[in-house]
């Protein structure tokens, strides 16, 4: 029987049709800028996302990494929510890397940064300051039950950074699934960025890679911290072949990811022993509560394991699902009867 | 008239006593380890709060930099308050020439961090993290009031640390005002903490320099430290002459600062437009806020200049006050006649 | 008429198996340590070079970034060539990023850095040193004519750093290169290594990506490395699937390139207006001079390009050409006449 | 008997004068600006070597460290010599700290770099490369005999600086020993550079103390680099003042250093054992090499220890020796007469 793994919505393996456009894909040496799938890629999501140019890259996290080193200098620092992924997974390496100095604010429930909070966050001119260069925010949130931020909010925060001199970071590694749960074209999401970080893996289901969207001289900038984070790869239209296939073949489907997330939320509900707000679930990440005396979340998640669900601890007391294109309408119902049973197990 | 200057107790200027001290210092090079004025002042900081060895440095910045570089390598966290003086006014250092993340938690009224914060924000071990290495206390905790924190609170920190294999930094530029307030030992506040970084300005009104103490191995290391950020001075002994002037005789009149800076909070109470709670003042630090429609902090500050009081704003519609050595009780009433003529001014 | 492009064996295209193998390849979550391809040829490559463990990476130039890294600290100074690929092609990454120190000393014709020159280099315990923590050789050694260094010299730096409690970082990026030049088995030229980064792009013709080789502890410390800079793939056995048909079929045919490349020089050398010495190419890498008087590299490299055939320029006068699995004898001849035909151009 | 100590200018006393201006200093808060004998100090250097502005940094080590950093960001590359002070001697943190990539080229004997040196360290624009940022030079050279470089030389880098859209920093520690040796007003030597960076402790003989000049842009920046590395110091005027009595009264006498230097470097050349080129000795340093079979540089300056003379080994069989405001003709003759007798000692 097949294992569900719901774990994260990285764990999708390719289509038939991604397989197959690897195999064939027209490869050159990227890193002189000649692989004609790489570029064909990056024109793509550079118009989807309404922006000049595009650069691919290894992953989610360096996609962040580049477009915050390619914004801000040494000692410069960076706004960000308390529970974005920047800060809080991606192992300190703006600080490690770059020396940048992260200033966290906190994320509120639905995902957004107050902007009374941001404004306050902005350093004066002084010498006992860092700078301020930059504010990040995550389109879909992942850590706040991956809620989508609207355009009405990422355009008040752009805003906010334009009249205060500052640049703006899209960590949109699920911009897709925000979209679609939004029902607003995705150049929506973005259009205040000034750079965009978008997974091909993920929701949209390519096995490798991210891709940074702005300017021009702004990817140029990128190609060159890029290259210094070893990034730069050689025939990558091997990576990009499959996010071609995504764009075309994902988009579409990510609703039925937030339906099936939407499904387990309303049957978690129904257990006795967790919590939730079926309400919070909008895309495709389900958190929720272990409340039982005496149960704790790893051990719901071991007895989960040996009914073959694989589901993630995500902080004392809470575990997350997370549906995508490997799992359909009858998984849930399967991940809700092990769940049941898992719960009662003596 | 002289200027009441209660800006900062950064500002005190040397008594006869240390420029008579400075100018017959007995001096050599401290780079060579060989200033004995130097080596008498480090020996006595370093028995005071009970270490084994110290360091002199050039500023409470550096002493706090040299401790946290020396404590933490690249891509190294460090848990510490959000109003904390080194995540808040030392420029984003630690970041930016250490490559150290900053994790903040929120600094409660009375300065101290909650421990459940702190164990929640020490990280697990996984590849997504960077390795948490160190948390910093701040004592007194100059943005909440001049707070002091007392030695049981002191050693639950350091209790925690060690159950989760971590070092302890105490910022303790005014650690002498934390035990006057307290009656307590100064060792008794700087037990539990694997450094503590010590100013000889602010209270203890020597005009330059920081001490930092520790366990030999970790001063040998600081050392190193110390000598990378250009820190490493030579006749250094006319610098630590006045520091040992000031340890024999600005400890014991500390208690005055504390009971000006109540003096100066109960007049401040009194006066309309004003807000504040006195019995928050425990040090030399003395915050309130402008609540007067249409007067803003600046505006007042301003008046205040021009009535030969200097104070500092130091946030919106939020002035900070500090007495010290330069301020004897006399210009705390005539800072309150200042403060009362400035807020009727038309 | 097919382009000759000679300008880096970095522009090789996948071979038909290569490309099946990626289509086919078994796939999981690399990040997860679950993608059984990229566990399997870590396995083989670690076995290859007898090392305990291996890790997959984006790039040559990620892999020595990751090893620089993981061994030393910031503020550590490496000790490396002056012609160095870590030092010259890698936009000065260990610096920037990591905060090392590199010290160059000069790279000899053949390759080798003199023993002296590196015992020279080791720092004595000083405050004023940065503490040397790494030995870097590159073998082969493509600035220097892509010359083999022996096994015997291998071992003797080696035993140089042990001596001198300092580990050495090999950047094997055409490894088997010079296992296949010098006729050893490549585990001899890596012995002495405490790590080794190897290509699978280059000589073994894959479309992206290096293997980075150690004990447990070190490849266990390299994967944080390689998580903080972005170099996390999720389902990356597409990358590996295509690096396990190179180990299968690539090395035996590397004597071919070696032989391409030597039959290339010898062409050169009858050339007027070039210069270059036949016995100094031993392995896939032609470099030769333009001396004739008003004739630029420049000029010359852009006349092949109008003949189809793609060499680069790579210092003032002095031209890089590389032999690889796109170039056969036939490709050879022709660019020689290509050559001829630019040299008497008007 | 007073104890010879020629291991370094730096282990210069003050004279009385500057003990006495010290204890009389007008003093103020020079985070705030508002130290008075500060800021004279700081006029007064930057009219001499005829710069906008200037900064009192504390140490030599800080005053290259706070230039370097404000004229480079992460990454970039500086051209500097590889027996400079910037790359032997302060502990590798322009890349430990900053980020910054050293790009080391051979120190001629007489201190130079050789302009085509420097030309082909260039970096062109290339994903590859570091940017190239700053050209270093040192003056006198320490290493290289303490040479002066000529204005003349030193307005050839400039030149070849600006041509490429590079700054320069001159390292000027000792830059009135080499004004002074070469009979030209120091503005000549510093006119070129974008930064110097001066010595008060040294020839200067102040116990305290570097100072740094720039355009007025340059010192603001650099003021903020300072202040976070913890150079920011309070009544800083204690070191300043004694900085101002050391340019009224230190600099006419550098020429009997510089004489008593000659006079010992002769003496030397008479010892047998020891070699010596008199005729490269220009300023106050002296290095010799023990050339005695069986007797090494550690013993001799072992045995001139025990007989009251202090001389510092600064390399394999070679010794140096430095004149300052601490040492006259008399100790010289003593000098060589302990020299004398140590290598004739059984």
């Amino acid at each position: 029987m097949k294992t569900i793994d719901v774990r994260s919505d990285t764990v999708t393996l390719p289509s038939p049709e991604m397989r197959q456009a690897i195999s064939q894909a027209e490869l050159g040496d990227d890193v002189f800028g000649e692989d004609p799938t790489v570029l064909r890629l990056e024109r793509r999501l550079a118009d989807l996302v309404g922006k000049e140019a595009a650069l691919l890259v290894a992953s989610g996290t360096m996609g962040n990494l580049v477009c915050v080193l390619t914004h801000c200098g040494r000692g410069d620092e960076v706004i960000l929510g308390d529970q974005s992924h920047t800060f809080y997974y991606e192992a300190g390496g703006i600080s490690a890397l770059g020396g940048i100095h992260p200033h966290t604010i906190p994320n509120q429930g639905d995902g957004t940064l107050r902007l009374e909070d941001i404004r306050a966050a902005i350093r004066p001119d002084n010498v006992h300051f860092p700078r301020t260069g930059l504010i990040c925010l995550e389109n879909t949130q992942n850590r706040c039950g991956g809620a989508a931020l609207s355009a009405e909010y990422s355009d008040a925060v752009a805003s906010l950074a334009r009249d205060n001199g500052l640049a703006v970071h899209l960590d949109g590694a699920r911009i897709f699934n925000a979209a679609v749960a939004l029902g607003v074209d995705v150049s929506m999401l973005t259009r205040g960025a000034d750079s965009v970080s978008i997974c091909l893996s993920k929701g949209l289901a390519a096995p490798v890679g991210s891709v940074v969207c702005g300017s021009q001289p702004f990817i140029d900038a990128a190609r060159r911290t890029r290259k210094i984070l070893g990034g730069g790869m050689r025939q990558a239209g091997i990576i990009a072949a499959a996010g071609l296939v995504a764009l075309d073949s994902m988009i579409d489907r990510i609703h039925d990811d937030h339906a099936n997330a939407a499904r387990l939320a309303k049957g978690i509900a129904e257990l006795s022993g967790l919590q939730i707000d079926p309400a919070g679930v909008r895309t495709n990440i389900v958190y929720f509560d272990v409340v039982r005396e005496g149960l704790s979340a790893e051990t719901l998640v071991s007895r989960l394991a040996q009914r073959d669900v694989k589901m993630l601890c995500s902080g004392p007391g809470r575990i997350r699902a997370v549906t995508h294109y490997g799992i359909d309408r009858n998984d849930i119902d399967r991940t809700l009867s092990a769940m049941a049973d898992a719960l009662d197990a003596p």
